[in-house]
């Protein structure tokens, strides 16, 4: 028998579902609508429909757990709270529902903390014990793993990086407050410093030809690959901005590496030598030149799913 | 037979020994110069020569380890690195010199992690997982408990939340860096504060008839009791930076409490709930109301000791 996992990442827009065994492979994965069910009830009827078909296509495997990566999920309560990219208002007591179709351990976590244990179960961090990993997507998350496990803290809800502040009276966030770190490191957060760059300065882009919601992070990596100098500026402030508060992180957790990733991360030329020069900079002596900013190895398009069925893996 | 530890406090000036029971009792405490002693094995040697008059009054005593707290002490390593308030230059391996001496466990910390783990073994955080303990001494240490264990991170140097930055190009640090949290808010940087308000502002405030040189966290203590408003200001000025950068803290750790200690928190009716005041509207909403800013219960003249202790009695 193979022993076997389900990881299950929950987006906005879409939830993909898939088989992971125990080296990590991703056996099969299937996808459906997450904004398609109004009612929280429904979606897990679904997934779990999707889980068993799922299995009957492996009868030779034993299934041993789900592992389950979500916004705003809480580890400690199994719960998704409060996620403002999805359509169910509060808190919904998904591991408990799921509970109602499958015996196995179910355990729920949010992206970033998921992908953070998929890194370390599977991925370039196997031998760490301390490291950050950050998702630089259309938001900015964080997994914070110390002395080999996720930080959770008092509550479930540690680890929330994108919400520190970057700029006092900065720019106004998802969240309601002002100038946290993720309206400027994330694919949104640079689309946003190219607008400001373009109404501040008359400098030539081919980013100025378009209307201000046809600029995105892809569109600038573009620009600054033929040397665009609005595009090569964005960059600059976005890793400025995003060195300098790594290294407060660094001054606090005092991790191996960090792990970039996610959307913009796929930037790698523009992002990863000059976050790391600007994180130097600000560094305390006692932590230059020790700490490694990392690309994610696991491959992008099935780490959610890794990230989550590791959850299980790390039981 | 009781069951005693040592706990030893190294500071800039002086080192206190003192005897501890289980029940964290401090029995017995003696003194010594730190700065009389430019190498550090004379000091060790005397060190030990203390220790072992202090136990020969307790012949029914059965002496199971040594814990030391100092700055920059790296548990990992049980050294005192590049310390700037010690005479001693470089790296010291001082459990290492110990060890020569006395056979039993010798762990060493820094000082606020000391005090820390002195606040979970006897203190006000016993039934807590995790917490953050701030010390508001000359500058700002602090020490980070999450599940119940120090934060250390890679290298044994997490926790240092003193020097994350505040401003940008903001007052010079002892580190070298520009900015650091410490210059603001801790003793010395709550005077630079009110030297700084003395010279923007033309209010009048007793502390005008000192020299800078005569201005300190306790003169301007006693003038906030007697209302000065250049003294309420600072404390003011103190509050909101320290309670800004701990829902910094809170969104990457989520503590279940934040513990103020050391020489300023003495002043608690100035720092406490302004403190509070400051975090609370800072906070990302999944944060707010739920963490305590509490007084340390240690006694203050035992508590270094104390928390040295601890790292033996936590083994």
């Amino acid at each position: 028998m193979t022993e076997v996992v389900i990881g299950i990442d929950i987006g906005g827009t879409n939830t993909e579902i898939g088989i992971v065994t125990g080296s990590g492979e991703c056996l099969v994965k299937s996808s459906m609508r997450t904004d398609a069910y109004f009612d929280a009830k429904l979606f897990v009827e679904e997934i779990a429909r999707n889980i068993n078909e799922m299995l009957s296509n492996y009868p030779g495997s034993n299934f041993s757990g789900i592992g389950i990566g979500a916004p705003n999920g809480n580890f400690f309560k199994g719960t998704i709270e409060y996620a403002p990219n999805l359509k169910w208002r509060g808190v919904v007591h998904l591991v408990e529902m799921m509970k109602n179709h499958f015996k196995v351990p179910i355990l729920l976590t949010n992206d970033a903390n998921a992908a953070a244990m998929g890194e370390m179960i599977y991925g370039g961090a196997k031998n760490m014990k301390n490291f950050v990993l950050i998702t630089l997507g259309t938001g900015l998350g964080s997994g914070f793993v110390v002395n080999g496990e996720l930080l959770y803290g008092h509550d479930g809800f540690a680890g929330e990086f994108g919400h520190i502040n970057a700029f006092p009276n900065g720019r106004l966030c998802g969240c309601g407050r002002l100038g946290c770190l993720e309206t400027y490191c994330s694919a949104s957060g640079i689309t946003k410093t190219v607008i400001e760059l373009l109404g501040n300065t008359e400098e030539s882009s081919v980013l100025r030809n378009l209307r201000a919601d046809e600029i995105s992070s892809k569109l600038i990596y573009e620009a600054a690959l033929k040397g665009d100098t609005i595009a090569l500026k964005a960059f600059d402030f976005t890793c400025r901005v995003l060195g300098t508060k790594l290294a407060d992180i660094v001054a606090i957790t005092s991790p191996e590496a960090i792990f970039l990733f996610g959307g913009l991360a796929g930037a790698k030329e523009f992002i990863f030598s000059l976050t790391k020069k600007y994180m130097e900079e600000s560094l305390l002596s006692i932590f230059k030149n020790k700490v490694k900013i990392l690309p994610s190895v696991l491959p992008q398009n099935n780490a959610a799913i890794l990230g989550a069925a590791a959850l299980i893996k790390n039981m």
